[in-house]
């Protein structure tokens, strides 16, 4: 019997990008606080990437489903060594697109499988995305246009529709710029058999 | 006034991209004799680029719209030297992932924009993909999940559908691998005053 994947994860992108790979799963809210656990890898001086492999860890680990493969994931923004989470208001992501624009950042994507609650497969990815220089009238045509959906990332911009035309060159892998590395995730997913190709 | 752009092409995946970009245009199939051109310029010896780039500029010269800006577009695969069109049966299809798998090929991207009958900008593009290794059976498993909507690619496979399932890495542009290098496109027509950011 073939295992079943769960997605840890509300992400309506990362459930997209499985669909559309036409790979099946079940999405599950993972219970975890994703404050404590930053606050706490703060104070240990973990480096951004270790702290999004850690939320990523915490996810896949939060949802109890035995015998089922479990996918938990995170994504951050890094921007002049500094970790970014998603904006709270308008107003918030108006000023982060002025401090990006013009410059490169990274979307830091990290991705845990859990298997019988032990961690068997860890994977790190560090997209990086310069913007075009904008000017504030630009940006607030952008955020005018674009809508609270933008919340929901934290660039405060999604590259899959209107954000496409804030950037001046992407380097990396689309997928995880869109929110989940999916190629690492699918060739584990095939190793256990979950797939048939 | 604003100019209209009109898309010389009745690609789904062309129009789509356009559209979750939030870019305004209108589609319309360009009266080209293809074949002909690409045979002339293969008797010419043009290098494949070429011969993309030269069938994206008669698109874009083929539609007949005075003080409209019209988006000309060529997609061609390159693998060992060769160039490749789409497939036209299942069965030839089938061949070509056979003869893919396990290499790296080239998407050939050419764009070509005219105003009041000149082509004002022009843009190649070659994304490279590397298909990872695959057995004939999970090749058939690939094109009996995947169906008929492949041929319409020149790679037989769609990245943005299934097609995610067979690659090992993608190196280039996203929004070239699916056939419109839509970034430069974007700065031009922010140039021409088309849009407002």
């Amino acid at each position: 019997m073939k295992p079943r994947l769960i997605l840890a994860s509300t992400s309506a992108i990362r459930a997209r990008i499985l669909k559309a790979a036409g790979v099946p799963f079940e999405a599950i809210k993972p219970d975890v606080d994703e404050s404590a656990i930053k606050a706490i890898a703060a104070r240990e001086g973990l480096a951004l990437p270790d702290i999004a492999q850690r939320l990523a860890d915490a996810k896949a680990l939060a949802v109890e489903a035995p015998g089922a493969i479990i996918l938990g994931s995170d994504q951050m923004m890094a921007f002049e060594g500094r970790g970014f989470d998603k904006p709270q208001t308008m107003g918030e992501a108006r000023r982060r697109l002025i401090e990006l624009q013009g410059r490169t950042h990274t979307l830091i994507n990290a991705v845990s499988i859990a298997k019988e609650g032990r961690i068997a497969f860890r994977h790190l990815d560090e997209p990086k995305l310069r913007m075009r220089a904008m000017s504030a009238e630009e940006i607030d045509a952008y955020l005018d246009q674009a809508g609270e959906e933008i919340l929901a990332s934290v660039g405060a911009y999604q590259v899959e529709a209107l954000g496409s035309r804030l950037f001046d060159q992407i380097d990396g892998d689309y997928f995880a710029v869109l929110g989940l590395s999916l190629t690492p995730v699918l060739g584990f997913l095939r190793r256990e058999g979950l797939l048939t190709f």
